[in-house]
């Protein structure tokens, strides 16, 4: 295996001779082009590979502009009005950019848009409602003081992610891409002539780096250009009559614009999913993934390899789904904003290598005045590389304006450090698999696999103070020494997987990562107390098994031995007292944080040990229950103390805390990995200060190590 | 009016002298004996009134041991068990004490009882399960890793107060005494004749201070004599199979123990409260007011007066209920916490005169090393006294052993400023009603006027961090010159009185004080929205209106401009922004307290002003609604300054503002209450701080003002 490679770099017109000398120094071995820059034709006979970012849906204005009714759509909804009198007007574009989005009046509005009373949740009858396209608004008979949305389908006469960029670059000139829906016939058969024609033409592209496919992740303009809207996840971008119908036939059922609009929530995946969704998503897996391959295999054609992005036009491939391995795509390539956006893509199964694109994005809003893309890049690799140890990409690489990047000084000179590191885990595990717990942790939602290292996530790793104190639990589990399922309510009720010894259920309250009505699913209920009970684990986080139900509000309160205050019991007195003499707090010195916590929780039974308190209410406790044990957090956002932490949860939960130190480390901003096969182990220090840590290997201390600030350091084993 | 009186002081057997050179030192005019001490015949001559605290249900034990199925009984829960098997064993009284309570089961238990599986919330049929007594537990069928619950009832063998009192003061050799059921036949026909009894062989006694009539408040202890469910408001140890056949009889519907239990909430008044509830608290009224005007007749007859001291055993009276007055008490006392638990004093009807018993209680928990009793006089004076000037108590009083206040240097002086301050009220004001602005303001909540200044209480000015935020509505507004009317949502469907022009919501998520399901009731939410849009003023607190429904949190989002984030809409951007320049701030210099705030709601709509934020959230905004206007707090704990917020909301809400300086000083930290009739106005410094404030009056600074700490200034007018 050579030293060098693994490594893509971003070009442009005007930066040839640096491209070169940075692929030297840099010992790169693939080239790309980026949204806005252009494939220098001085670099089409480098011996590095060459990818082509290619377009599906867009940048192609002729076409779009011939074929309107083809032009890719977006269900929207209108603000909510209320109606004062007995009529209403509402406009249907107030709020949204006329620049982004335009109505569909082509297909009939009476089948295809929805007018709702917000205050009974009644459709409004279509007798009762009309359209007027000349002032682009709906007029109805209403019911004085209820509220009113209107539901419709509107044209994405701008590409979204373009619209970003442009934005984002102040880009000038640029026309506006509009985006077109591959999926239906004429611009199906269009875009495959297309991509022929383009393999034809290209005989010095090595990979058609898709971006993405056919339907946008949805991303929504105010009437001021600014985000107004965006669900990474979301498929409100990706419907048309065209598909709908299909949908109905296949589903056996009238498709409605409720199931897309969803209330006005868009089904962010925070939302427990409706079946009608569900349904949905299958059918558009099912769909594109077939589509994709019919592109996959023409590039194929030509002797090409065919890589996906995960992001941008991505929806309904659904890389942890049913069908994406049909693909046959032989890489995906993705942004790494931490560990699990890493481990998002690093865990793809059904293609030949990964890879990921590091961060910062070599944008202006980074590489600009207060911006630190130095700091940002050490941070992404500490995130990232822990969970390298655990699960790697096959490649990295990086995106945007090069030249921004080599004006920045010692920005090169960071990366290189990553690269180089990034080369060295390849080179030092000899892509052997790290050591990991003798049992599996899963994570259960309502989502299961499909949302792997996706839970509780709004938007690729951007902070929430929402989300962060439940993220921290994926984050931390994306570089510890466990091997992590994502399980649904449905995946239960199957029977759990023997090898799982803890489960774990993270969350706030009526959301689908803690799980809602799941949990007065008697049969739900029933089978994990009973795999509790005869010894199983399980750690709940923020409002695990939440539901107002007979009495408690944690359905589960007496497997994890507390439940949470909400009002109807201040008048009965708790008596709970700290303790904090525990194997889980072993070696924790600082503070704990919680996060932002979870006010109100307090423990009940007689089987409960309080760790930690706010106040009169529990943030840390553990419980026993038959054979089995507990552990309940008030919230745990990531950071390397709370990596131990939970790493210590699971072990106790679990009951194997005499396991835990197979392989361990006893300063909590350093972790392990030990690869057993080539008999070497990785020590790492997640901080940027120096860090002085015990080794102990088979339960026995070995030797201290001070490492270096962020040092990866590689030990060979006796 | 003479210049003394007005003043009730506590007296012992041990305390003959000192009680008389007290009554002469604070010219008091009536005396009392208490829980624990006894009325010296030394003092029966004197011309003082003499109280006799008179128990109906207690302090005969010799009556209730002959009688022990005329004990008062208590419906109780056991525990949840979870079943491992296909049985399961609960024993009835694990977690009470067995010297408070004791299972009856003279009364058929398959009749009284009810065995729940909490996992499905469905009653086990009275053949799955048996009653053994001599282990005083229920065996049951049981589907395995179902929760099970058995509710039964007991008999009160030792009288909740008098236990605490006992427990408190550790008394030592005084008998446990046990409560009789006064509904019951025979029993009252006892304490019928033994009340015409103590009348005539006490003539010295001028007033019968009942303590209280039949049924205590839900106090219940613990195995270890600790509080374990306290419910000032509760009505659980109000029941027996006597009263709950004549109940079933009354309601035309069969009774079940869940109507009280509740799931185990025992109808905390933080409940939704059911129908069924409301049926019984309605029910008890009817009957314990009738029960109650037969003593007090008697009390008549031997012409003396008659009080009720509303706590204790004052289950079923409810001095806000409708049946209230034709009891035809004289007089009702009280223990007076803040300005709260005055106003729930002085704003009865259907009394001669009220009375509040001050704090401290002179129990040895305050009169202890630690304790600080002068400054819980001082803070309860100033709580107290803003709330006197609006609707004054005719009478003060203290209560307790009068030995400990004696002995405690200073505390005599403290509490003659305070009785001197409270005669001063009577006679600057000539018993003439202060000023109130030319409008109601109405709280809406599930209980409306029964449960008039106590919403979101739980015990009585107890702190609790669930409840200050909301608690301090009410607290500010008893000492506000707002006439406040407490409204149910059946008052809103009744029409909305013209004189009130403010409507308050506050509260938490589920509670009986927000409304919850209420909020989803078409005619609540048109009425109200109707109401504002054509002038009305709604203020929320908290969580107002809220109810998941149809894409909206808060379901008059559209009146408050504000709704809150609950994890479906992370992905939808809010860009508010914050703009403290207001009517409302205009004398607000200190930074704002909105307590625990409620975290998540944002601005939206067009027609709203944010004025305080955390983060990027909203803490206080106000937002116009056709004629009408909102004010939207995330929480309003009482404090001089939030009582100055508060009323520039309300004066705002109603788009009165140029009306609010009629009578107004500027300094947050003083009030005024202006008596027009005797053309005199009382400026007062509700701090322990000298305060320089503006004198308003006819919206013209009239001078400038230095107030002594505490200070009440009373000033002619022209």
């Amino acid at each position: 295996m050579k030293k060098g490679g693994r490594l893509t770099l971003p070009t442009d017109l005007d930066i040839v001779p640096e491209t070169l000398a940075l692929i030297e120094e840099l010992d790169a071995d693939a080239i790309r082009d980026c949204d806005g820059t252009l494939m220098p034709k001085e670099l089409t006979d480098v011996k590095q590979k060459i990818y082509a970012t290619y377009y599906t849906t867009r940048k192609d204005n002729d076409w779009a502009e011939a074929n309107p009714e083809e032009v890719q759509q977006e269900y929207l909804i209108t603000d909510r009005h209320t109606a004062v009198t007995d009529s209403l007007e509402i406009v249907l574009m107030a709020g949204f950019h006329t620049q982004q989005l335009k109505v569909n009046d082509i297909d009939d509005p009476k089948e295809w848009w929805e007018v709702i009373d917000r205050t009974t949740g009644k459709v409004v009858p279509t007798t009762d409602w009309s359209y007027n396209a000349e002032k682009g608004s709906v007029t109805l008979k209403t019911i004085p003081f209820h509220e009113y949305t209107v539901s419709f389908l509107a044209f994405l006469i701008w590409d979204p992610v373009h619209m970003y960029n442009f934005i984002t670059n102040d880009w000038k000139d640029a026309p506006h891409q509009m985006t077109f829906d591959v999926r239906q016939p004429k611009t199906q058969e269009y875009v495959k002539a297309k991509l022929h024609k383009f393999c034809q033409d290209n005989p010095h592209i090595d990979v058609i780096r898709f971006t993405t496919f056919f339907h946008q992740f949805t991303l929504t303009f105010d009437d001021q250009k600014r985000e107004k809207f965006v669900e990474w996840f979301g498929y409100s971008a990706s419907v048309s009559p065209y598909i709908l119908r299909q949908f109905e036939k296949w589903a056996g059922y009238k498709f409605r614009p409720e199931f897309i609009v969803d209330q006005g929530y868009h089904n962010s995946i925070f939302r427990i999913p409706s079946k009608e969704f569900r349904d949905f998503i299958e059918f558009q897996q099912i769909e594109v993934c077939k589509l994709a391959k019919e592109l996959v295999d023409i590039v194929h054609s030509y002797g090409k390899e065919a890589m996906m992005f995960l992001g941008d036009h991505w929806i309904g491939t659904e890389p942890f789904g049913k069908y994406f391995e049909n693909i046959g795509l032989d890489a995906v390539v993705g942004s790494v904003g931490n560990g699990v956006t890493m481990r998002m893509i690093s865990d793809i199964k059904g293609v030949k290598y990964t890879e990921g694109r590091f961060l910062p994005y070599f944008f202006p809003d980074v590489f600009c005045e207060g911006g630190n893309p130095i700091h940002e890049a050490k941070e992404n690799w500490l995130q990232a590389r822990r969970a390298m140890l655990r699960s790697p990409l096959d490649r990295i690489g990086y995106g945007g304006y090069l030249k921004l990047a080599l004006k920045w000084p010692n920005f090169i000179d960071t990366i290189k450090q990553v690269i180089s590191e990034f080369r060295e885990i390849h080179e030092k595990t000899n892509e052997t698999k790290s050591y990991s717990a003798p049992f599996k942790v899963a994570i259960l939602n309502c989502w299961g696999n499909i949302r792997r290292w996706m839970s509780n996530q709004v938007h690729h790793a951007i902070w929430y103070r929402e989300i962060y104190s439940y993220v921290g639990v994926i984050e931390c589990l994306s570089g510890m020494p466990i091997d992590v399922e994502f399980i649904s309510f449905e995946d239960i009720k199957k029977g759990i997987d023997p090898e799982i010894k803890v489960i774990i259920n993270a969350g706030a309250y009526n959301n689908s990562w803690s799980g809602y009505e799941n949990w007065i699913d008697e049969e739900i209920v029933t089978t994990i107390r009973k795999w509790v009970y005869e010894g199983g684990g399980f750690i709940g986080v923020g409002d695990p098994t939440s539901y107002q139900h007979q009495g408690r509000f944690f359905q589960l309160s007496d497997v994890l031995g507390v439940d949470k205050e909400v009002g109807f019991t201040l008048s009965t007195d708790k008596y709970n007292e700290c303790n904090p003499n525990h194997f889980l707090l072993e070696d924790i010195e600082g503070e704990l944080d919680f996060g932002e916590g979870t006010p109100g929780v307090y423990a009940l039974g007689k089987n409960y040990q309080v760790l930690a308190m706010d106040q009169k209410y529990v943030q840390l406790a553990v419980n026993s229950y038959g054979k089995g044990r507990s552990v309940y957090f008030a919230g745990l956002p990531y950071s390397p103390q709370n990596c131990r932490l939970l790493l210590r949860a699971i072990y106790f939960a679990a009951t194997k805390e005499h396991e835990m130190k197979k392989y361990y480390v006893s300063n909590v901003n350093t972790e392990i990995a030990a690869f057993e096969s080539v008999k070497r182990i990785a020590v790492i220090n997640n901080t940027q200060a120096e860090a002085t840590t015990d080794l102990y290997i088979d339960n026995i201390k070995k030797e201290t190590l001070i490492l270096k600030p962020m040092e990866m350091r590689w030990i060979d084993l006796d």
